[in-house]
């Protein structure tokens, strides 16, 4: 792993003047606050910097004054794109007339990352907001208080606030640099990590609420159905809150939850401990879906009861293993 | 604010061999972690350690070896006790056969905290375990595993995982300095912060499942009852994540839980924002209950609708002020 910003990386930001910053299609708090952060520092720069990211912000994110010059372009080619958090430029969302012969500098912390820019800074950080915490100190920039706010928005929302396997000693000493700058971020933090709409939070309750246990207590039940979501809001993500209640009680070891999204179709989601010797995402391809080990999900459309049979099964492949 | 350990602590630890540490009533993980930290350093200075605690622990903390030694008293007098985390030594749980003339080193991060030790060591920091994290450098201990999981179990406790106004550089810096010698505090994190029983799941649950929004969505109201308590477990303690509902909801500006401890007899808890302009503290107090600005609580018996008449009124008082 490279723990300086590559030369190559630093000459195209000196050598170009207008910079187009894009990132990876629904924004997430990494893709939004690193974005913002090297905006600004490229501004402080002297570089002319504009924004096209894939809107509107979730609203826990959308509290920057610098996204006021989200996605006003003026129609001038850039000189560079800058691609922010996107492991492939597929995933990124591109503007209008994206223009190919124009060079891209790539920044990112995804380890799947091909570089597949002109210049590439590819670091596997807990965020692409920590390797833009560096450009700071690298490139003199004094940050505001936004800045700031954005870095910490990047990284404290990609690792969950600090909790991720994706920390590292690193991730507390960039962090730490911004409490050199502004003393207290908790606000910001209850607003990223715990705040939600009355619908978000309900949704929440009524998920917790139909949580049922089976198999003694190894495999959790989690089922929104279609009623409830209507009742509150007409739209529920699977969102990872909801999806790892079942996990998150003591003992349990697969956690299944249902989403009714159309009456009697459901999108299920997986969760298994990482000691479960469980592989989710292998049941989930048996359903047309897909994931990770420890986490998958899949579209469903068939009784409650015969998907309860069949991650029985599942679950006792995993106890046949084990003896 | 001091920033180093003072040379009197230094040498009473130096002085000394026999050391008992305790610490307050009801430990978290603060407590707990910080008073294991320090006893396994100490041990590996040569000293001879007990440690006197209020047990049982907590579920979430009940994981360490070092605690098989918890209360293991040998009848002979230490040469030092250790209060650690206590901010009077009335709060201390103190051992059976306490002797006042032994003398006591005192580390502690609470800021009101007099300095009731023979030696003192109390710098205003997230947490005493922060505290103890200077001590491995200044004592030479190269700190083991489950040292540097009791450190991270008292800092990322105390901070509400980094989340608290508590949190400051130095902070950060120390969590580091835990990572440089163990790469992956994740599982440890999820163990503190998201894993509950099934019975705390489920009354989270049925206390958003409660969560009913009043005068615009500005006063929120959960209320466990007698009834649900009993379904669940048989007791609750308004935990920070019950009490914390109403506030979390966005635009919410005042919460109050109510807690059904016996029929008709409600164990009340109050929580607003800090730029609320309210101070529920005054309210409770008036109700004979007691707390801070923007968190208080007291007992109450007479009809909700009464309670919430009250509520509403002292809202209002708010909102003249405002105007």
């Amino acid at each position: 792993m490279k723990r300086v910003i590559p030369s190559d990386v630093l000459e195209m930001i000196d050598k170009n003047q207008r910079f187009l910053l894009i990132s990876h299609r629904k924004p997430d708090g990494d893709a939004v606050g690193s974005t913002i952060a090297l905006g600004k520092i490229l501004k402080q720069c002297g570089k002319e910097v504009e924004y096209y990211l894939d809107l509107p912000l979730e609203e826990r994110l959308d509290f920057f004054e610098e996204s006021n010059f989200f996605n006003k372009l003026s129609g001038k080619a850039p000189d560079v794109y800058v691609s922010l958090d996107c492991s492939t430029l597929d995933y990124a969302h591109k503007p209008p007339n994206f223009d190919e012969k124009i060079p891209i500098l790539v920044i990112d912390h995804h380890i799947s990352n091909s570089g597949y820019g002109d210049a590439n800074d590819i670091r596997h950080l807990s965020a692409t907001g920590e390797l833009i915490e560096g450009y700071l100190s690298k490139l003199g920039v004094e940050p505001d208080e936004e800045i700031l706010d954005a870095l910490y928005t990047a990284i404290s929302t990609d690792t969950g606030s600090f909790q991720f396997s994706n920390v590292g000693a690193n991730t507390h000493y960039s962090v730490a640099h911004l409490y050199e700058k502004k003393s207290d971020f908790s606000h910001l933090a209850k607003r990223l990590h715990l705040v939600k709409s009355y619908n978000q939070m309900k949704l929440l309750g009524e998920a917790i609420h139909s949580l049922r246990l089976e198999e003694e207590g190894l495999i959790a039940y989690v089922v929104l159905d279609y009623e409830t979501i209507e009742t509150f809001g007409g739209y529920v993500n699977i969102t990872d809150d909801i999806a790892n209640i079942g996990s998150n009680v003591r003992d349990c070891v697969l956690a299944v939850t249902l989403k009714e999204k159309e009456p009697g179709w459901y999108k299920v989601s997986l969760r298994t401990g990482s000691k479960s010797g469980l592989n989710v995402a292998e049941f989930a391809k048996k359903h047309g879906g897909g994931g990770h080990l420890q986490a998958a999900g899949f579209d469903y459309r068939d009784s409650i009861e015969d998907l309860k049979k069949q991650v029985y099964a599942f679950y006792q492949t995993r106890s046949l293993n084990e003896k």
